[in-house]
């Protein structure tokens, strides 16, 4: 268990490392005031390794940025920063047809565009937080306009380009996930009238669909009514990814005055991924595991990648605070000590990406076209904030 | 050095490993006599983890029993196996427009089209194979027409579905390189006339615009003018690979009556990926490195694959009978000794496909979307049909 004096001082731990360690790695320096947008490729000591831009990235930090002045300090740093990523965002990253790109170079000409949209969900809540921040309404409106189109890609009346041909349908739970989590965003910072029905919605989807009770288990992707798809691709399972929808929807029953029925949902889906994703040799969260132990096609299934320690470390703080059970605390003691100790860099601030399993560092990047400053800020900035929360009604109820 | 003597015994090491360990992993048990073709995603123990049929391996695998049948002896077993392969390629692995699938379920039907032609290029030497095997016409024009189609993929007069936007074009070392060896095959199966001009101008293509000696390298990727783009893509090194396509061109070298440019060129690109991808630590062929020491966005980047090391213990062993030069015979006896001591499974024959840096196993299979019966038999097969005719040589010569 935690007492109020530990969880405040946990609250300064994680404010502490997100103002004076993780965000002083990335910025100013990363603002590129030539081209707008963020230059966010950089290794272990912050030197660039690459000038292009992954759009995932640079909306994420753009959020970032405008979430820290919209709910940490009015800080005009941030503001002029977030205002950087959204510009590059809106000229930059579409393409004609409206679609997003998944990678530009430093100028914002089109590397890549991938079948997805996660480019345009992480630009529904930048824009949506730097709306709330600038007061910019053409951003507010932006922002509702493409979480529309992604709640079309997400019931199927826009379709993606198809990766598999039909024989075999399939459907991941990243969709109703991701889902989620915009709409949270954006309703927290903006409001919509669409997302309380919604976010209900890709909840009991996922319920219903992805997690098996029988089998103590979240799958990653089921067959459309649901069915466990026995092949390789269909039994794989992804920790740390299934911990983050359980932090998803705990923070959804909390927005619903505690609901119960979403607080047991969240804890069941974190009790059956620790389960299956703690790694009892050498501590954190495993990469991916096949339902059935078998083998993964993925080769570097039990490598230590930072973010499902983020997610973890998020899920059980968060199911300790709702549900006041002892459990809850010592997970996320053991993740967090787990964490700190293997992925954060003391000498150069932020964390390390990928560690080996037996937390050996695997390759020394902070920032690439997957990583960035998401994650590990995310999570510094959420527990501190959920913890203050917390203490702060208990003091009222007290 | 190798003497005579400890080069026959080499040839009937590999010979006895090919026929009495790794072949007899895979067949007869999995033959799908019931849908055709073969049932290859099989665990250590060579349970089956999955029913799908991988259309690179089905391809790779009927290759492999064709030329057993063809080189090592007439066994009606492989003649039949071939067969299996072949019907279920031709019959269910195209779709209407004639493009090969890579992925498709145990009955045929299709899972996954990829933009490459790589299954294409397996299917030629599957199918050319198998009409020296058996004599059918209907196969050898099909692989003639299908080596076709791939040349015009190579020269750009098919096009494949783009992967990147237009602003940073690029071209890999694997067209060229894949093309040689399903050239070479061909050619010493049942002949065609395109071959020797082909094999010539893609050696040259190889010279010219990937292999740098200033900075002793040969380059996964680079722009169409052969420059190296210095971005996280263009600077990743695949040391396994480039050391295949090496003994690629010895092979070529040898078949032209040891053309002593090839040699060199063939020598030269071992060379310098061996100084790059050799693991002076652990041992092995890591898999990929940057060419600036930078960190490589994958980061599984340090994990030895099985096949790198089947192709160094080729390019060593050929670079060896080729020139007689004992740094040659040196590096073939490292890569042997630690492949064989840490890959090969005692206990159920074959190897391990993927391993940690230090050796230790990382997955179990033995067969999965991206391995089956090839790297290793062909490696066992090769390195001892070629110390044979060495020998043979080298008794009418003295």
């Amino acid at each position: 268990m935690y007492t109020t004096q530990e969880l405040a001082e946990l609250a300064d731990f994680y404010k502490n490392q997100l103002l004076n360690d993780t965000v002083p790695f990335w910025f100013p320096r990363s603002f590129d005031e030539e081209f707008g947008g963020y230059l966010l490729m950089r290794d272990a000591d912050g030197s660039l390794i690459d000038t292009d831009k992954a759009v995932w990235i640079q909306g994420r930090a753009c959020w970032l940025l405008a979430t820290l002045y919209n709910t940490v300090e009015q800080k005009e740093e941030w503001l002029k920063g977030a205002q950087l990523g959204y510009a590059f965002l809106k000229e930059k990253c579409f393409n004609a047809e409206g679609k997003m790109y998944f990678h530009v170079d430093r100028a914002g000409n089109p590397i890549r565009m991938r079948r997805y949209f996660f480019s345009e969900t992480f630009a529904v809540i930048a824009f949506a937080a730097y709306a709330k921040a600038s007061g910019d309404e053409e951003a507010a409106e932006l922002a509702r306009k493409i979480f529309g189109t992604c709640m079309q890609y997400a019931d199927g009346s826009l379709k993606m380009d198809p990766k598999f041909e039909d024989t075999r349908p399939s459907k991941g739970i990243g969709i109703p996930m991701i889902m989620i989590n915009t709409a949270q965003q954006l309703r927290e910072s903006i409001g919509d009238p669409r997302c309380d029905v919604a976010i209900a919605n890709w909840i009991k989807e996922i319920e219903s669909n992805f997690v098996k009770d029988d089998i103590r288990c979240v799958m990653e992707q089921v067959a459309p009514d649901g069915s466990i798809i026995d092949h390789i691709d269909g039994r794989t399972l992804n920790p740390g990814h299934a911990i983050e929808g359980a932090w998803f929807i705990l923070h959804e029953a909390r927005y619903r005055n505690n609901d119960p029925a979403m607080i047991d949902l969240g804890c069941r889906m974190l009790d059956y991924m620790w389960e299956r994703g703690w790694d009892k040799e050498h501590g954190g969260i495993l990469y991916y595991r096949d339902v059935y132990d078998k083998p993964v096609q993925e080769y570097w299934q039990d490598m230590k990648f930072w973010w499902p320690q983020n997610e973890a470390i998020i899920a059980c703080l968060l199911a300790f605070l709702m549900t006041n059970e002892k459990k809850y605390a010592e997970m996320h003691k053991q993740i967090h000590d787990y964490a700190y100790a293997y992925f954060h860099d003391k000498e150069n601030g932020e964390w390390f990406g990928y560690l080996h399993r037996d937390g050996r560092i695997a390759q020394t990047a902070k920032g690439n076209l997957f990583k960035g400053p998401f994650h590990l800020p995310r999570q510094e900035w959420y527990c501190s904030q959920i913890i203050q929360q917390f203490l702060a009604d208990k003091s009222i109820n007290s």
